[in-house]
């Protein structure tokens, strides 16, 4: 049964390499999943992990290694005698170990590639040689691939006879005499289907596919629209050079929102798992925007200092500046992410932005004039109606710009080519927070005439 | 080819429409996947998107509205005859009509459950039997089960004579006497195995399984995690009830990382495509926490007024202000965040709160004290060095406050049993505002005296 529990196997297994009770340790191991031993190892430190990984058996081995994330896989590596290290590089996926290796420190990348045998280096660097982050780095190279005029009784023997993995018979190519893709069979069909029909007969031809160099990102989510377990791969003259299977669509998934969740707050993704992330990597990956973002944050004392006269002479104007600037970031915050999401999803394209900019400015505005109510409220029960009606109107104001602002940076950064995600919640609230003062003491100066 | 440029089928399509011009709609339908159908109908209003509907032959018409969103399902049947309206509903999977009736409107689900066969609507009353966001309404219940005992030629035939979809015959259960799941095995094993052999000799006892009352988010995490093609769902009693497959994984990853996103930035999830929803809905969606969180923002003129004095004194400290709210409230929001996901992924869990706590308060005073030497730079350029050393030593203590409350508050969230992601930035930065402020003017009286 699906253990949604909290356990505390983390710890257990801590306890029981600290004891080093060897029998303890192979008994855990026995009780668990691979995967479920992979999620342990990574919240543990290297020379923990490296005591159970090694009573692993060759199969699990490979199985658990496979399921660590880059980061704790380079630590094992590191902690792993010469033998047992090629070995273990020597029996992974050819899409899994390029990634590795193309995402390894250069000494663990030449020691591991010098390692392989001949036939797994030609494959692995062939892989190499696709851009990071495209197609050809997460797709399957192996795979039983059929012809066009084979029957099905002969085409359900080249299975037999290759005896794959599961994970990548699924769903077969079907190419023509210069490989080149035809299009692909499901296992499930050559099953049902007579053995004397030819495969050319119930070969899917209108199949989506993808191009090896293209991004994986928006190929796995093409996966998920169309419900594709697998998808064919060509180079650039259509012929068939291997599938992106649908666990490595989901891992892109997952991982592109991890990415999209962690810049929408201003910080750089951190690869590998949260509890194995020490401090300073933390908080390097947060750095960065928020060091740009307190310089630009200037910006908003600037405003301050620029109507210093008006703040000496009415000091209550300053009591809702927090409220206002807080306000207003919401507002953007709220736009901006839902743009960021509908353009990752596709839902949002590039000639969306005056459709989305006029639609955002009216949902601002009818937000503006919600929370200009209850502003009006708290203001007068505060400070009295003549400050109270100053704050209200800026809300309004305030709300609708931040709504607009936040809505097209993001298109406006696609179209500059810039990944949309950076236009974060922090960014548009800064630049909010520095308009949406001048707006605030304009008002203020208009109504008030100080 | 993969097409990944902008293209302007959205617009062609509602031309084509207004026109009436039949034969190219036709053409435009036969030219596109049903999913890119599926996609462009989303995109165009409820009365444009019925024409190209009903010119659907009967196969496309069912694959095209099952990927349609729910809310544009129910638009799409509101504008079909009832012959056709009660076809469409009989041919589609059980899951997919057992969620759709869940949520249509008590007239539509009605009207519905009325017009389907006896069997049929059997099969949707039970699935609707089970919790909403549950596995079983999720589960594919229609599949080919196989006997333990069978032999691997025999199971072949019984696969042969379901002649399912493929969607669900890629992964097998087995079951004994009593219906109660052995295990699975894959099509793939039964097409390599030799046909005297025995279904009980190959099937996999340790494959996780999952019962139909659990969370389907938990449940579509741990598929991702184990790479599995489809997950077998059990009763309380062990039988076999149905599979949960890795396209409904995919959908329920993404929906469940669309709706963390939507609360990250304090907004409810907006059902359905972003360019179909009205102004008035996205405004509804976004306007609960914003009235509850201008409303906490009172919290910030509160402490401004009890500091009324201090500001009177000393103006210049006033410039400040949006630049520490701001600051704090983007480390409060990267913690926020990131902790939200790990826990969403599974990577923290509730015990490891003090652990969270202690790491994010180093990050929080590493960040702390990076910013706060911008800090002292820019505020001594500006007002000098007497108010900056107020501004750098409230940034330290901001930052290290903010880290501790952004990540632990979803941990809190989630000990009383809250979804974490209600813990949204905007809330984070509300909060670190008020207790912000505090510690500034605080911090403000200790130094200078005042």
């Amino acid at each position: 049964m699906l253990s949604m529990a909290e356990d505390d196997s983390g710890a257990e297994l801590t306890e029981l390499v600290e004891a080093n009770d060897l029998t303890g340790i192979r008994l855990w191991l026995a009780e668990h999943q691979p995967y479920e031993i992979a999620d342990e190892l990574e919240r543990v430190s290297s020379h923990i992990a490296l005591v159970p990984f090694r009573l692993l058996d060759k199969d699990r081995e490979l199985e658990v290694f496979e399921e660590l994330d880059p980061v704790h896989q380079q630590e094992i590596l590191l902690g792993l005698r010469a033998t047992a290290f090629h070995e273990l590089l020597e029996s992974m996926d050819p899409d899994d170990r390029a990634r590795l290796i193309g995402e390894a420190p250069a000494k663990i990348a030449t020691r591991a590639l010098a390692g392989l045998s001949p036939a797994q280096r030609k494959m692995t660097a062939a892989l190499l040689g696709y851009p990071e982050g495209s197609v050809g780095r997460y797709m399957t190279p192996e795979t039983v691939i059929l012809h066009r005029d084979l029957t099905v009784g002969r085409a359900l023997e080249v299975v037999r006879a290759k005896g794959a993995d599961a994970e990548t018979v699924y769903t077969l190519p079907v190419v023509d005499d210069g490989r080149r893709l035809a299009g692909t069979v499901q296992l499930s069909d050559l099953v049902i289907s007579d053995d004397d029909s030819l495969v050319k007969d119930i070969v899917d031809v209108l199949v989506p596919r993808v191009s090896a160099t293209e991004p994986a990102e928006e190929a796995a989510r093409l996966m998920q629209q169309a419900n594709m377990v697998a998808m064919p791969v060509v180079d650039s003259e259509e012929r068939f050079v291997g599938l992106l299977t649908f666990d490595d669509a989901l891992e892109l998934i997952e991982a592109a929102d991890s990415e999209d969740i962690a810049r929408q707050s201003g910080a750089s993704p951190v690869a590998g798992h949260y509890v194995a992330a020490g401090v300073v990597r933390l908080a390097r990956a947060r750095s960065v925007w928020l060091l740009l973002l307190i310089v630009a944050a200037t910006l908003t004392v600037n405003v301050m200092q620029g109507f210093e006269a008006t703040l000496e002479q009415v000091t209550a104007l300053a009591l809702f500046v927090p409220m206002l600037t807080g306000t207003g970031g919401n507002v953007g915050s709220q736009s901006a992410t839902a743009i960021v999401r509908a353009l990752a999803v596709g839902e949002v394209r590039l000639r969306d932005l005056p459709k989305v900019a006029w639609k955002e400015s009216r949902v601002g505005l009818l937000l503006g004039l919600m929370l200009a109510a209850i502003a009006m409220l708290i203001g007068t029960a505060l400070v009295g109606a003549h400050i109270a009606v100053v704050v209200a109107a800026s809300v309004i104001a305030i709300c609708t710009w931040a709504a607009i602002i936040g809505s097209t940076m993001p298109l406006l950064a696609r179209r500059v080519g810039v990944d949309p995600a950076v236009v974060s919640a922090p960014l548009v609230s800064t630049l909010v927070d520095a308009t949406g003062l001048l707006i605030y003491f304009t008002v203020a100066r208009l109504i008030l005439g100080v």
